[in-house]
């Protein structure tokens, strides 16, 4: 038996969850994997009474987790960027593996975390809960050339749409109802503009692609402008509106983008539905996979850390059985080597997509024709329309129209157009249609 | 860099997808994990012309591979039971270790060649294609005691439900479409009369709960008694009708039996058509995770056996970087160990689960309390209800009843007994439905 000493910096949700699986799955696990996990200590700003800390010797101070040599791998849960990345980065130095679920840090200081690594440090928890797509990008598809990779990467966004979507009620309605539930925070923004999928589509892109873990190089967009209209006009048109990260390499170049976008109904990625996320990925030998899970919560969250310690322990990298010193390095290495050479990142102005468009106008003949007018002398071809005939309670219409593909650049040069029209009344919605493969 | 030299046997469809593969993609794959393949040596009984062996030494005897020593693990490709079971024998004796895409063997001989192993075996390609679900069972949710798994393993029948179901079509002419469009051999009965499905769920059983590779202790059923007509109906009832392998462990004991279910129209399994493959996984921590992509095929089964033999050579197990002479069966041992104690396995009159039952009577008043007065004889409540007007063309009427959970002895008592009135004209149809967690 491999004994794996660990060391669990905080003690909240996701530190918890670690520590009851391991309490509950330990002898499991071992059997399985021939680890032995032993919570050597837990450091964390302050003890929470009733958590049973399975023996572990307990500090205040997370770097007394690097300094104790009794401690083989360091488990960073704590979250937030400043202390973390400083415990992740000493541990490194100090020659510790780290497994975090910290997307933040890894979106924004990932090249650098794993070039500078004399140890591997792991991340399958930062992106998409329990599933195991980094493992799968990394070992499962290692054979494959990536083409593109479809998230369904943050469970709030897709809670939201989903109930949206089953019970027609309006943003606000079901942002409420997502707080009261646990499944929006307080303050939601991180969530609804899309940071939290950005900071997990940066870090696919990164393995997929081998592109540099540069969250600003991302184009972000969040779900706050989609209406229960939208979604209902999406389904007309044989759509469900998913927030979704995108990283996809194409002849151009490679886009990174994350959005609302409309999938078709009777895609797999559609039928994932409530908080749960997926993550599809098209390749050239393995083709389309998709790979869905809860994407949050402190046991699915726990599980995915466990998995990265114990893939660490059957390994020989560490732990009582160590053999290959500086085989957590080359990991790394090879990790931020990933497909280079680099990728030409296509800026969001020349990425190509159809458009879901959504127009409010007064209602009186003539304002489809010059509508369509607009778009036809920007070269766009409709590919559908829907034009109700009864009025919004401001007495506005609503055009919807579905566009073939175009050019970003262009649709913005002609949504500024149509936004100019006496005739057009409101904010037009643009929503980009899912690429297809 | 690690240099990896593989022997493959066998010059088929995957043969040929591996050769390709490592063409197209060896120096993303080597930038990527560190390893550089080199196919040293390729054994088959004859010769492919036009097929770019790379370079390798060719042999028409599989065993001159075990013999090479410049072979570092050997992929055997050859299909059938015989001469690759011989093969993968010879091999791990000899401390080769081995990539198999071959469930027919590891169903059959699982056991005996895991312990016996001096060198690792792997096989991924065995299970579902292109989907790493080995290894996402193995190592991503390493840390979870599993509840259950469902998978849609075979793609032949998958194709010809979702056929059915999409156009209307009787099971023969499916057959005959899927045979021309080669998604069915010319003999289809491996297929779909669940023996293949078997393979895999027999290895899926016996990585997830521990058990043994005996593929003769599971409940086989296929698809040839499904009707366009029980597909129309069960979506009348809210489901779908997909073929699955189901493993599954209650307090009662550990069920694994092969035969078509009604899945809710909702779940995510219900949405995987055409020829894809899906395995959805139940465990503690990780809750319901589903992995889906293609089932079969040369490239996708060749970007699996790659995955192994990748695994392998970033494992340290093999190739220029060998380190640990012993790891190889150490962690066969603890593969092959599983999760023991051994979990009891249920027989299938002991299985619990709701049923679809289609009964054909003659079209009489009366019929249906005779029918629900037998049912409820045997203490079976009814769910819901279809009865339709109009007779078929024999002049019989259908009667569709969905029950409540029933042990299957039960149900099997009250068929009998159903079978034997004399207002019953047919064959009476039971399509388990699917259990839900």
């Amino acid at each position: 038996m491999n004994k794996l000493r660990i060391g669990i910096a905080g003690l909240g949700t996701v530190a918890q969850g670690v520590l009851q699986l391991v309490k509950t799955n330990g002898s499991l696990m071992s059997r399985r994997t021939g680890v032995e996990l032993i919570v050597q200590r837990i450091a964390s700003r302050s003890a929470k009474p009733g958590v049973d800390l399975l023996g572990a010797v307990f500090s205040t101070d997370v770097h007394d987790l690097v300094a104790d040599p009794d401690v083989d791998v360091i488990l960073e849960l704590i979250g937030g960027e400043g202390l973390a990345k400083d415990l992740i980065e000493s541990a490194l130095a100090a020659n510790k593996p780290v497994v975090t679920a910290n997307k933040a840090v890894i979106a924004g200081y990932g090249d650098q975390l794993l070039a500078q690594g004399n140890a591997p440090l792991r991340f399958e928890a930062a992106v998409a809960g329990a599933i195991p797509i980094i493992q799968s990008l990394n070992q499962g598809l290692a054979a494959n050339r990536i083409d593109a990779i479809y998230g369904i990467i943050n469970g709030t966004c897709n809670y939201m749409l989903t109930v949206m979507e089953e019970e027609g009620l309006a943003f606000d309605q079901v942002l409420s109802q997502a707080q009261e539930l646990g499944y929006a925070e307080a303050d939601p923004a991180f969530d609804i503009d899309g940071i939290d999928a950005a900071h997990k589509l940066t870090i696919l892109a990164a393995l997929g692609f081998g592109t540099s873990y540069d969250f600003s190089a991302l184009y972000v967009e969040g779900i706050t402008q989609i209406t229960a209209e939208d979604i209902q006009y999406a389904k007309e048109l044989g759509f469900k509106i998913k927030h979704l990260g995108i990283a996809m390499h194409t002849d151009a170049g490679l886009e990174t983008r994350v959005h609302p976008a409309l999938v078709p109904s009777t895609a797999l990625l559609a039928s994932v539905n409530g908080v749960m996320n997926a993550v599809q990925v098209v390749s050239d030998a393995a083709g389309e996979t998709l790979f869905s899970g809860p994407g949050a919560g402190g046991a699915a969250t726990a599980s995915a850390v466990l998995a990265d310690v114990l893939s660490l322990g059957t390994s020989g990298l560490i732990g009582s059985a160590r053999a290959l010193e500086s085989k957590g390095r080359s990991l790394n290495q090879a990790q931020a080597a990933g497909t280079a050479p680099a990728m030409h990142r296509l800026a969001m102005d020349d990425i190509r997509s159809a458009c879901y468009l959504r127009i409010p106008t007064v209602d009186r003949p003539g304002v489809f024709a010059q509508v369509a007018s607009a778009l036809s002398a920007h070269s766009i071809s409709i590919e559908a329309v829907i034009q109700k005939e009864q009025p919004l309670e401001d007495a506005s219409v609503s055009i919807v129209i579905l566009t073939d593909v175009v050019v970003e650049s262009v649709v913005n040069a002609a949504l500024t157009e149509l936004a100019a029209l006496d005739t057009v009344v409101g904010k037009i919605t643009r929503i980009r249609v899912a690429p297809t493969h």
